[in-house]
């Protein structure tokens, strides 16, 4: 939640999705909100969201109406290849200007299909078509380009695919600095700062942070990204020195949950850039996991540096026969124990040759809780050079869930180990 | 994309979601998703999806354009006591009918607060009045009730609370027994059958199916789901046979490539199904995808009666030492290569003990890639007892997207052999 915009000055800007799986719900509408979110924090106000299905006179009807309540339209969504897609028409229509074929398009749209070792289908010639004056918006990710068209400087249409990947490249690249160069001295930039934070729920922080004597235009907004969460610190007339007070504060209140204070950075990129630059090797062995912790530790590329390998545990046979967990312990312990996590994490660093070994081990459901070990229980190991601790974490949800945030507590628990931190997990005392 | 709907005779439908909350991004616009759902199974053609701020005139002009566009609508949110929530007063404005108090609505309103032990504020009574000649749409879940107007018999507007579980509960308990009261005959439920494919583009299956002599009636669309694609093929009339023409002939045309005939079902989903019901235990030597494999393996409870474990041997060392690949194989073949991607199957499959063995070595760049073993070249290894196989697979594109690419490959590759189906990849033959 955030404080209202509405009273805001900002440009206005509608976006339009057009498709029917859209339209039918079978996706949801995640491009709307990502749109959204980016024209906020350029300055800028999505005024109108609306979906419409692949239907020519439909599109050109809503088109129509949106551009009597927005200066800019982002559509996104019908520019492929088939005969569904209809918003290149739909907007060539809509400003009474013919479709004209881009050479230099079609030329750069077979090459892309000759790098791929795909063959080129003249059926894709349509998508080096545009309207005619339109601007291209280079597509860095995919095949198909997106254009803008605009009228008397008071209404632009800027159309790009629907994919994601392709559309957030497109908005960020083209789009935005398109609107900034439009409609320059009316967009007042909000200044702001991004805490990113693990280990504490979106209505904790919230709770917490409404408590603190914020300076008064300040607003606060938070975005889950489950496990992690985004705390957007603004001053929406761009004053600097409010925005500092809050954030100050902020980081009194909230500093031991804060991993970066970077825009859109992610756990697991602070621990590669933490681990790159640690003169360090690093191996796993997870259970629970299965394998998540070391497909996020090897996410960017230059991983190898630190990343040796690890074992998957998943059975205990294997807990005993690849990482040497005595069998007495599981025993004794069972597998989902602070002692089997410590004796995994000992277990992979002697195998795999590393200097650090990390280890999950955990409930993660729906079956296999009993009242000891519930589902959403785990510990995480450390061991390194004459060190040894075992954390316990406990989040009873759903088994996804469960597993994302087991391999996001170790991958926090490296991040803390590296640095010297207190860990956030319960540190178990063992013998 | 899909074939155009608009033909369909079904009874249209708008939906309005009403709040900045929802504009600006802050939520995901979930509400209108599950009712364009809940509108198909029904019968109904979810036409427009539109999303406007908490704004009087700008609600009012939405609701004029959208009555134009359909026979129904829903509206989402502004309902609530606060002076943002502003729907009844838009749609008494629209209507032009006065907000009329409800004595009874009144009464229940504060014996829901009394019961709750919550003190009643006066603010509530507007929570009490509607349109005049509205009909209460009862909220067994929440304060707010929602209500229904209707102009003519030919256009009426059903609106609800934001709440999901207030609106869920008053979307199936009133408004769709409304909707079919009024829409009569009209209504015909479509039947449709789902296709899930793996290892064709979109644009590829597009074009195949479209060169089929399918019958007219017949609809396909396609969502792709990266790197699944997801075909349904509708009757939207609800004829059987024509339906099962198209699909007779979709599958004699793609059935390679098709992994499942179920709605919603994932190839990790099916692989998991698959080896349950076979007796078998699996084990996974990871390089490139480095524990991504093993994680999609065990993304089902109920996976460890399959799943041994497995080794992540990200570098060439752990190769040797975990995997017992000999070291001049690598030196004279290299890691990315069949004789290795066959060894770490072999190799797994000995040191876990288990009956099948699966590999999977690759460039996920994006640096890495040389002229001979380009970014995107992978293999996939399978060991079983007596048996040995190694597939190569190319698809040049970001890191993320090869190793996702890499580890479905080898599910797939999993479900082929166990099936004794083709493979996909192409089968390396190798002394």
């Amino acid at each position: 939640m955030e404080s209202d915009t509405s009273s805001s000055n900002a440009p206005r800007v509608g976006i339009l999705c057009i498709g029917n799986e859209v339209v039918d719900g079978r996706i949801l509408n995640s491009n709307a909100s990502w749109i959204a979110q980016e024209l906020i924090h350029a300055g800028f106000l999505p005024q109108l969201v609306t979906t419409c299905r692949d239907d020519l006179s439909e599109i050109t009807e809503v088109l129509t109406f949106l551009s009597k309540h927005v200066e800019f339209l982002i559509t996104s969504g019908g520019l492929g290849p088939t005969t569904d897609d209809l918003t290149r028409q739909a907007i060539s229509h809509f400003f009474d200007r013919p479709l004209v074929l881009s050479e230099e398009e079609l030329g750069k749209l077979k090459n892309f299909y000759r790098k791929r070792g795909r063959k080129f289908d003249n059926a894709n010639n349509i998508q080096a078509h545009f309207p005619e004056n339109a601007r291209v918006i280079p597509n860095p990710n995919g095949t198909a380009p997106g254009f803008i068209v605009s009228r008397d400087d008071t209404f632009s249409i800027c159309s790009l695919p629907g994919v994601p990947r392709e559309l957030h490249a497109m908005i960020t690249e083209t789009v935005l600095p398109f609107f900034l160069e439009q409609a320059g001295s009316r967009v007042c930039i909000p200044s702001f700062q991004e805490l990113q934070l693990f280990g504490i729920p979106e209505s904790e922080a919230g709770k917490r942070i409404d408590r603190l004597p914020l300076p008064n235009e300040i607003r606060v907004g938070y975005r889950p990204h489950f496990p992690e969460l985004q705390v957007r610190v603004e001053s929406p007339n761009g004053g600097e020195e409010p925005l500092k007070q809050a954030v100050t504060l902020i980081r009194e209140e909230l500093d031991e949950y804060v991993f970066s204070m970077q825009a859109e950075t992610s756990l697991p990129q602070v621990v590669h850039e933490l681990l790159s630059a640690h003169d360090t090797t690093l191996a796993v062995a997870e259970s629970c996991t299965s394998g998540l912790l070391g497909k996020l530790l090897t996410d960017y590329s230059g991983a190898s540096a630190y990343f040796s390998g690890g074992i998957l545990s998943y059975s205990n046979e294997l807990k005993e026969k690849l990482l040497g967990v005595p069998n007495e312990l599981i025993q004794t312990h069972v597998a989902v124990s602070p002692q089997v996590a410590r004796a995994m994490a000992t277990g992979t660093r002697e195998r795999c040759g590393s200097s650090i070994g990390v280890s999950i081990t955990g409930v993660a459901g729906p079956n296999g809780g009993t009242t000891d070990k519930p589902v959403g229980l785990f510990y995480i190991g450390i061991a390194s050079q004459g060190y040894e601790v075992a954390l316990e974490f406990f989040l009873p949800t759903d088994r996804d869930y469960v597993r994302i945030y087991s391999a996001f507590s170790a991958l926090d628990s490296i991040r803390r180990f590296l640095l010297g931190l207190p860990f956030l997990g319960k540190t178990v005392e063992l013998p």
